[in-house]
């Protein structure tokens, strides 16, 4: 699954398919071995390759992942993942990345959730 | 505050200097007459230059805006943000972008919350 392009959106792919594909060796393929992998929202982190393997594949329900857009350079950069689970729910993942040497070495990943607008401002959008 | 570069990045520091300076004007002149924004946390949407306008002018609070990070190419791109309220809270805002010919068509506003993680996996992560 490593591509011989070491740039960041060629990486992000690879990322992306991987996990899909639960090829966890193609997914380690492409961390570095010291990589760190944190969940702002919830101030979780894990450090190292197989600490990152064993929090996915121990990660409940059959979930699927889609790349919906991404943009990186050689050092950096971020996707938006449209996300499921066979017979839950959908939602929006938006993960950013830090490579080194065509590795990535940081994943920050945000789950944002749906909540109701604060009152007041009715006038000002629509709803969809 | 716009740039005669064309490109998306500039494009996005000038929006996020604009917002941040209140330079109404100055946001405007980013903005495609019928830019489209939404919430999709929300469900909310606005759309055109007037409308948008109006909706950040009306928003509440002491706020400021920094530019955390960006990536972008010529037709789209994306911005992580740290914001925060004079006396009060602090979070993060990741913000889409579609260009054209170095205006924005369309910005998706994403404001993820700190949540609870679930339980079950204390054993795989670490809180920071």
């Amino acid at each position: 699954m490593v591509s011989d392009d070491k740039g960041g959106l060629a990486t992000i792919e690879a990322y992306v398919a991987s996990l899909e594909a639960r090829d966890w060796d193609g997914v380690d393929c492409l961390l570095h071995a010291d990589v760190v992998y944190e969940l702002p929202q919830t101030r979780e982190r894990i450090t190292g390759r197989e600490g990152l393997r064993a929090f996915n594949t121990a990660y409940p329900g059959d979930w699927h992942l889609g790349l919906a857009e991404a943009y990186a350079d050689e050092g950096a950069g971020v996707a938006r993942l449209d996300w499921d689970v066979t017979g839950g729910e959908t939602g929006t993942a938006i993960v950013f990345f830090r490579f080194d040497d065509g590795l990535i070495t940081r994943i920050t990943d945000w789950w944002p959730e749906f909540y109701d607008p604060p009152p007041g401002r009715e006038h000002l959008v629509e709803r969809y």
